[in-house]
């Protein structure tokens, strides 16, 4: 049986039509769109309609478009670029706490090089902008502000619209109003564009749209200043150093031209399926969370948790069952830490699944897989190790444990099991009594807090430890119900 | 007739094999290759293996290699990279005065961002660099130094051994020897690597191979210092920040395998062609100068100059009998200045050509090109407009004529004119007497001594002529046979 790709946010194969431009291309695209003789005319001519076809979807002008060499590329040249051009004015670049990680790099690397500060703006549990605390920040004045358009993990949709109004009314005779850079990454070729008011520059990346890999666009409006952050040449306005790709671009706007025009009926499908995937995946597994705005979302992304699983087991479990999807839970094989969006929502990270809809996902591949995922995280639950004595009610260190205490040690166990054992645990105290669970995986200074919210009890904190350890903290829990 | 295509070294069209690897690659390896699933563990195997082939030939190690967005975003990390890691020992960057734009864009803007200095060491009219003066230059210290395996436009190959000498006898104990960046982008595929112990970071692109546009490689030998001089991410070893094109990359590693294994005979191949190329221009076509080492170069580039005519006329002229070639004297569509590569050679910069072969080229189609090149070359000297009056004697501007001296006033006059009127006169002033050249064409200030050089006359200089305007200025030349 063929295995199911369910992690096309990570980028899907190319899509066909995309594949036959690039090979068109080859053919007649391939020579230096800036030489003077027939095959460099040649390639100018169908850049500049790739050109021209990439500005119409994205709303912009085809002179404020330029393709850089991918979408992280775009947002590095467009953070430090504008922040560059803005410096004078200020030295704060502000994003949300849940843009994707090119983002807050790009923010965290110019703003020490300008010898400023980057500063996060908070979200809600549902992964929406706190417009009230950006209302807040702007006051401080701003070079950039950075949110994007919809969050790639968990697919909520930022009211760009209200950020902008925001910004309107910031705005003062002196500085000008902040520029928004809108990472419309995830966003492109699923749903519209907003009009171009709302932004002073868009980037995006072809290979979210089903183009090629090695293509990333980058949209600045007239009149935003720019500068150059980067060794500049002669190529895409000053914008976008080294050689232009025809064929990749020329194949990336055949892959989204042809995905605008579907999109509106692959979207209601893609919809259709999540909403199944919500509604199967809350009724066949237990103790699941379902994360991300339920009506402002992404029409192909849809990520839920399951508590007291291991994140990468599952990712493993899966694999061998023939499933290919994402966790929040360790991004990559070379990273481990819990997602930073996840993070920011404050929801649990532990036993997360992404999972994100390639354009012309099977219905029967997603039922395949929802008949599968119960088993699936049963076994992995089954097989989670546990601590090694069973905890028991301890004094705590101070000496001070309440009647109807008692301390969980997770010392020394790793992601879910503090959890674990809290959920285990917490049914043994009395409604009122507290919980010390003793962790030093970084992990639990999320999950903790997170499972307190879900499970309606009350987190009242944490404290360090030292005589247990360095990184010994202490969280306190009370039961609620 | 199907026109010729003579511009490889600006790109020629993806080799077969790696057009054939890149279809398979999409089916195969499009996945992200840090996923843990299926998909993602083959495109990292795949990857892994590109990466050693592509090593090898650079005589790295592949835990040393990682591959770019391109060449040039090579150059500029590598740039970047090691003057950002060595800022406290030194801010000068040295480069030699004919490498790629590329890297003098990255030179000076890196020496601006971190307030040292760009300074170019000279090269000799063969182009070939001027070790003399490097190794005075290395006496002030240097943060790295960058000189390119080859030229691009002349083909000129570099002492990198003797350059390695100087750096070694430059060394200190306190600041250790100057990091060399070599930029092998126009000599990989077409000639060896030299090993390892020459450089300390070696650029190339795969474009220049017959690989696809969108890869270049970057390879840091073990121990350099490099500090990230760009938003890092977890990729590359945190050198090449965004997402690795893995298709595009299995398609230049087939392609550069492709090469190594057919380069000596193709090399001898092109020697034995471009030998022909510079008999034949020399024979056929009146005053032309043939620039570049005659022995010391790639096997596939030459370069020539036509006197008394436009580069750019020539490149059109020939576009139309269906030639596709280069010119030094306009690089591209969108700047008209000289190439800097004549300039820092002193040789003429106007009515210049590059032929560069493509890797499978023709006999037969350079025969063409030869056959027809000097009756191009004759129509557009026909064609060239000359000055409105016949220039004639005049006394100078300050009274002061000698006997048997001759003023020109090419004001106004573009390039190649005031030389093609320079040499028009000389012959009628007596051997020993003077010819003053009025221009303000800044190309003027390169050609005049270059083509006094060229004849055997003797350049004696400038002076500025304010009375005649800001740019103008008058050049004096010594007839002296």
């Amino acid at each position: 049986m063929n295995s199911v790709f369910l992690d096309a946010a990570s980028g899907e194969p190319m899509d066909p039509v995309a594949r036959e431009a690039y090979m068109a291309a080859l053919d007649d695209g391939w020579a230096d769109p800036d030489r003077l003789y027939r095959e460099g005319r040649r390639a100018r001519m169908l850049l500049d309609a790739a050109r021209e076809a990439v500005a119409e979807v994205l709303r912009a002008r085809p002179d404020e478009t330029v393709f850089t060499a991918s979408g992280t590329a775009a947002i590095h040249l467009a953070v430090a670029g504008l922040a560059q051009g803005r410096s004078r004015i200020s030295r704060r670049i502000l994003t949300s706490a849940i843009e994707h990680s090119a983002v807050l790099h790009a923010a965290e690397f110019t703003a020490t090089r300008l010898g400023g500060e980057h500063v996060t703006v908070p979200v809600t549990r549902l992964g929406e902008l706190r417009t009230d605390v950006l209302a807040q920040s702007l006051s401080g004045g701003a070079a950039v502000l950075c949110i994007q358009y919809a969050n790639h993990e968990v697919g909520t949709i930022q009211p760009i619209e209200r950020v902008r109004e925001l910004l309107s009314a910031a705005a003062s005779g002196a500085t000008g109003s902040v520029p928004l850079v809108m990472d419309a990454s995830a966003a492109l070729g699923h749903m519209p564009m907003p009009e171009s008011a709302n932004w002073a520059v868009l980037c995006g990346s072809a290979r979210k749209w089903g183009g090629p890999a090695g293509v990333g666009v980058l949209a600045v409006r007239k009149g935003t200043r720019f500068a150059a952050a980067w060794p500049e040449d002669e190529r895409e306005q000053g914008r976008a150093p080294g050689p232009v790709n025809v064929p990749a671009i020329l194949a990336a706007a055949a892959a989204l031209r042809a995905r605008e025009a579907e999109r509106e009926a692959i979207a209601a499908r893609h919809r259709e399926l999540v909403d199944r995937i919500r509604a199967q995946v809350a009724a066949t597994v237990p103790d699941v969370e379902i994360v991300g705005d339920p009506r402002r979302r992404l029409p192909h992304i849809v990520t839920f948790s399951c508590l007291y699983a291991s994140g990468e087991a599952l990712l493993l479990e899966l694999d061998r069952a023939g499933y290919s999807v994402s966790s929040g839970s360790s991004c990559t094989a070379s990273t481990l830490t819990p997602s930073h969006v996840l993070e920011a929502m404050g929801v649990l990270s532990h036993g997360n699944l992404r999972i994100s809809l390639p354009w012309r996902i099977a219905e029967e591949e997603v039922d395949r897989f929802l008949g599968e995922l119960p088993g699936v995280v049963a076994r992995v639950r089954a097989e989670a190790p546990s601590a090694d004595s069973s905890p028991t009610a301890q004094p705590n260190a101070s000496g001070t444990e309440t009647p109807g205490s008692e301390t969980i040690d997770a010392l020394g166990l790793m992601c879910p099991i503090p959890v674990i054992e809290l959920a285990k645990r917490i049914v043994h105290v009395p409604v009122g009594g507290t919980i010390r669970v003793l962790a030093d995986d970084p992990a639990a200074r999320l999950d903790i807090p997170a499972w307190s919210e879900l499970r309606k009890h009350s987190y009242l904190g944490e404290q360090p430890v030292p005589e247990r350890g360095e990184r010994a903290v202490a969280y306190l829990v009370r039961r609620e119900h």
